[in-house]
């Protein structure tokens, strides 16, 4: 899932995601809680309609963004009290709150309300905050319940795509806030630092609530990558497989093929879009950086091996040119085509997986992208 | 003409411009000059293949950017000699460099280089000015003779998109420059300031010298609308009938149907793209400010009578956000609907002449835009 924070995702038109095969992106609800406001976005019809994405949606629940807020917010059982990094207002999100304002917002999948536990923590620190997830976790199914049961189902419960202009928002009975999606999905996330047997509790608990998805969440927080892959080879095959698995925040493309080894199926990062705006770009030759000078004169594509209209029409100098003078097309071009080299990546996991031959696409794509392009 | 400074019109891609319908954009010569330089991108087989550009260029002669460094400029009868914007280094730019420049880049249409008379200027101040834009108008004309008539016939002198690969760059003598587009075409510009008899002797001149089309510089600079409007009714009647006129620099929607009306074919501006930037919308019923707090829920487009993909598919609300949010893509989106506003609007007045209703075109035109969409 390309990131699209603020309800755009940075520097592409949705004409462009669409081109480039995103079938779903995600938004934050932190960000768009404080701004433009989900009563805002729920007035205008959902988020599909007011960012005009026609494609299914996936929410955060805020947690992560606010745990990131470091000395601007104040844990404790009911919630996070925080200050906005915009204008210093307080809030306060509740797991009842978060729902209530994803719901608003009515992205397809939305998702269950945690406390992302800072690396490194402690045994006893990781459970404590586990305690915290896990009762947020049913707070926040209960909560979903509550909203998505009181309200009238609709004649026909079809695909939000198909529902056509036959179908009319419904009115929650707070705050005038509008049902604007009632197929919403919602998912519980996994905790437990990166201790297994925490893992596994976290799990449990969430098994006993009943979630429509898993994810595991509170990774790739500064943890090196072999207790990245510890957890999640550990705890994602015991995660239902009749279910999507979400591996929340992560990562590089050498960490996504590594974690479709072990089950997981959904993956959302900020690394193709922002990394495009500094300049990196991803080849299946592993990455460069355009604004090495040795991309001066270069006429040749980004990636020889890629398919993007980037790739199709435009070279590295000018790119690097773009990038050098500080360009707009430059973030936008470098963005499309780090996004069409992740949905590339992805699209092809599914075929190799399908065909049986992930194994050895793993192989060969891990062994490519260890080459490297820069030597500096 | 949209304006493309560095070699892109800022925040669109170039198939955004081809889909809005640009037939021709801008290139400024001191900005690609001084980055990447004029020697790389003929090295890169001139601009249209630096940027990947097909449909035709005008790359200006440097002489407006130059002006309008102030005190960074000194100007003599050799040429212009500056510092930097970018680095603060030492250049000189006489007419000889910039046609070199310029041949060098391989715009299908080039300048003569001149000396844009400052606002305001005394009489005096603008005759000597005008000696000075007169000699290096002859100058330049010398120069581009020289330089295409040196360089060997191409067996097939076909327009730039149907000249395929067998023909091959032709080096000029100096400094290893290929003459990467023998089609080239140079117009003559006409100064002197807001004095019709200066801007009579001018034109004598540059007619005396001959040139492939003819302009009107020096004005946008600062001098009321009524000042222009009749230094150019008093000018462009006098220019060829057969050959394009082009108003440099010029302008506001009301300013061009205005100027087309005194015989006015072509114009650049820097308006539609940088007002697009800072939030500031061309409609057909004047502009709206998209910043403005009355646009937070408006769900209808930008204007109703647009036909571009922006007012097609996004709210008012929507470009609101994400001008509020300071996101690429309301640069992005806002750049289309006003480069396309523009285009439409000549692709109107063109229509409208061929059709004989220009006249009524004009009157219905600048009353709508009159009407004003925001009252603040």
């Amino acid at each position: 899932m390309p990131v699209g924070t603020a309800g755009t995702v940075k520097a592409l038109t949705q004409e462009m995601l669409e081109e480039a095969g995103a079938a779903i992106i995600l938004g934050n609800t932190y960000h768009l809680y404080l701004r433009p406001g989900h009563e805002l976005i729920n007035r205008a019809g959902g988020l599909h309609e007011f960012i005009s994405w026609k494609r299914a949606i996936l929410t955060d629940s805020g947690g992560f963004q606010v745990f990131s807020l470091g000395p601007l917010r104040k844990i404790n059982e009911e919630g996070v009290e925080f200050q906005s990094h915009i204008d210093g207002s307080s809030h306060l999100i509740t797991p009842e709150r978060s729902i209530e304002i994803q719901v608003a917002l009515g992205a397809d999948i939305i998702m269950a309300f945690d406390e992302c536990c800072p690396y490194p923590s402690t045994h006893e620190e990781a459970l404590r905050s586990l305690k915290l997830t896990a009762g947020w976790a049913e707070r926040s199914r209960r909560q979903f319940d509550r909203i998505h049961s009181s309200r009238v189902e609709p004649l026909e419960a079809t695909s939000r795509e198909n529902r056509g202009d036959s179908f009319g928002p419904l009115m929650i009975d707070r705050n005038d806030l509008a049902t604007v999606n009632p197929g919403q999905a919602i998912f519980g996330i996994n905790q437990g630092s990166v201790y297994t047997d925490l893992r596994e509790r976290s799990l449990e608990g969430l098994l006993a609530i009943g979630f429509d998805g898993y994810s595991i969440g509170g990774l790739s927080v500064g943890e090196d990558k072999e207790a990245m892959l510890r957890v999640i080879s550990h705890i994602a095959p015991l995660m239902p497989s009749g279910r999507p698995r979400y591996l929340m925040g992560v990562g590089a493309p050498e960490d996504i093929v590594q974690a479709v080894e072990h089950g997981i199926d959904m993956f959302d990062c900020v690394m193709p879009t922002r990394n495009a705006r500094n300049g990196q770009l991803f080849t299946r030759r592993g990455r460069l950086n355009i604004k090495n000078a040795r991309y001066r004169e270069d006429k040749g594509p980004i990636d020889d091996r890629c398919g993007c209209p980037v790739c199709l029409r435009y070279s590295r100098a000018y790119l690097r040119h773009l990038y050098a003078s500080g360009e707009i097309l430059g973030s936008v071009l470098n963005t499309i085509h780090n996004v069409r080299f992740y949905l590339d990546m992805m699209a092809e996991i599914r075929q190799a997986i399908e065909l049986g031959t992930f194994a050895r696409f793993r192989t060969c794509f891990l062994a490519d992208l260890a080459r490297g392009q820069d030597p500096d």
